[in-house]
């Protein structure tokens, strides 16, 4: 088949242009003789590129001058042992709150600290985020741990739920951006680390961002392996081995592609049109689809839902590939169907999709 | 320039029928109807792809059915702080041999178990290999690690220095063999556990492979984060959370191309034609070039030489970039030149690097 509309969760939907530039620079990179893939990341070309991409991160993200950038090798689950590692002392409190899927996996990834699970949307189904007045924080806390938006269970931080970020005094907000990141303009200077595995709106997968407030990297952490230390990582630029080099150049192609379509100013908009226009579609199908997190906090970028008989799933799926649509099969903690709809999803995508769930309905509502 | 005899370290070159597969797959991949580095993890398409790329290295490697095969995200430095997680108890010793670099960052990587140095060549500038009876090994460690092929200082244990792999009686022998797996047949069933960073041999950067003996993931290792466990990452099958997948791809993709051309016995018949031309030429130099290392560790993967004025080494550089040969700038810790001559080097780049030597000695000479 021809390329699809891909409403998968990650890996995702890249540009298309960033996808042919990719595809160009695969035999040989500009003028170094050699693909993307294989010239040095010691070398003045990756160089280059590297130190580009991240003047442009900090561009879209509009990062002040006192944080630092990370682009370290893998997902954001490695991330969330090495906070604890770099920023908690052995046996230190830290506080999460967990609304859903990925929050309860950061807790997986704590051996040495003293956990406060300060809020959990784990009752409701992860459907609600509890009420900041409802978290439980201590006073002496490393941290204060949240997950901006949660992938699977599509429930994320909004306006309408309350202060975002909610605030968590003098002890620094550390955030799992993975989901959302520049879909909207953040307040950077709200946290004190941010962090995102690049495969939703960054590029690829096998590479992350961490925002992190160079204070923070005075604390002394735990005793760990020097790859695990952030203040080595940026000591050595990101390199203290060979970095995934094609990935970082991913990322930056696709950073540059956000800035050239508006920012995230340009993405906040475009997000409140894809999303309104597909949960309109679920509100308004007369209980044939449906979405039940809490209208406060629906995600923006994943939208799960329901069709009124799991046995219609694998009719609504094929049906789908056939109309040019794939990637909404549900994650298969919730099950039934999800639409990521990432910044390099256009409109026109999520109409395409709103059109076949209505033809689907009529067929079999 | 047109693609040119790349002799970069790793990332490092890959073969042209790799990368024009990767160029026709990065619009669309097969019949996914999206690009390979866009699909899912949990579809179809990339899971055949993940179960084909084991398959085929379990076949080019020859790795015995009591021994797992993990594909963790990130570089070979990471592994070398998670055998010690994994298998080695708090406080415990472990025996490290060191023989060049990369042995001594594997140290960096070790914070909470009884190191022992059992043996190092850094007294002798990382020149020779100290002789197996030399070495102090510890009767209860839980294990010995070395270094395959030092890929900065050219050192590699060859069946010259003595037996190989050394024995190390009931411990259990830890080898990175990041830049030379896949140069000829390894007798995995002499080792504990084998872990290489992809680039060099096997493909992208930004994924490796950890070959390990079954039995000994039932060790109890130290508290450790989820994602660092390797039991885990067995059971989730290397996916915990999303994996790289389009390195994945592009290293299953190598492990085809070098199953296709012959296997490990040819790249090893390749290797010997290949590092015997290059030691040749400059053995054969009368001193105008020089390699240091003792003759029975040289290493066959790469080649770090000298010239007789560092004040020529400019004009070596730029003149090889004329010639069409890149990537031959030594390591800042060595400095002078090094020739990389991984698998996917031809014999024909090699000659051509010879050639130009020759020619460049006639005139600087």
């Amino acid at each position: 088949m021809t390329r699809a509309y891909n409403f998968s969760p990650g890996p995702a939907a890249l540009p298309e242009t960033v996808l042919r530039q990719a595809q160009a620079d695969m035999l040989e990179f500009g003028d170094a003789g050699a693909s993307i893939v294989e010239i040095s990341h010691r070398g003045p070309e990756f160089l280059e590129l590297a130190r580009q991409a991240e003047a442009d991160l900090r561009n879209l993200i509009e990062i002040p001058d006192d944080y630092a950038v990370l682009f370290p090798a893998g997902g954001a689950t490695t991330q969330q042992a090495l906070i604890a590692l770099n920023f908690a002392a052995a046996g230190q409190r830290v506080d999460y709150v967990v609304s859903g899927h990925w929050g309860r996996t950061a807790l997986k990834q704590l051996v040495s600290v003293d956990v406060n699970v300060a809020a959990s949307g784990e009752a409701d189904g992860f459907r609600t985020i509890p009420a900041r007045e409802s978290w439980r924080l201590s006073k002496d806390a490393a941290y204060v741990h949240v997950t901006a938006n949660e992938t699977i269970h599509g429930v994320e931080f909004r306006p309408a739920w309350g202060q975002v970020p909610p605030d968590t005094g003098d002890v620094p907000l550390f955030a799992d951006f993975s989901s959302s990141i520049a879909s909207e303009p953040i307040e950077v200077s709200k946290y004190g680390l941010i962090y995102a595995g690049a495969q939703k709106n960054l590029g690829p997968v096998g590479i992350s961002v961490v925002i992190v407030r160079r204070d923070l990297l005075e604390r002394a952490g735990q005793p760990r392996a020097d790859i695990f230390d952030y203040r080595s990582q940026l000591k050595g630029e990101s390199m203290l081995n060979t970095p995934p080099t094609w990935n970082w150049y991913l990322l930056g192609q696709t950073v540059r592609w956000m800035i050239d379509e508006g920012g995230t100013a340009e993405f906040d908009r475009r997000s409140d049109v894809k999303s309104t226009l597909l949960y309109g579609a679920i509100d308004g199908s007369g209980g044939f689809y449906r979405n039940e997190v809490a209208p406060e906090v629906r995600s923006r970028m994943n939208v799960p839902f329901f069709l009124p008989d799991a046995a219609l799933d694998g009719a609504f799926l094929s049906g789908a590939r056939e109309a040019g649509l794939i990637g909404l099969k549900g994650h298969r903690v919730l099950g039934g169907m999800r639409a990521s709809i990432y910044n390099a999803m256009p409109v026109e995508g999520v109409q395409a999709l709103v059109d076949y769930m209505q033809e689907f309905q009529k067929r079999h509502g």
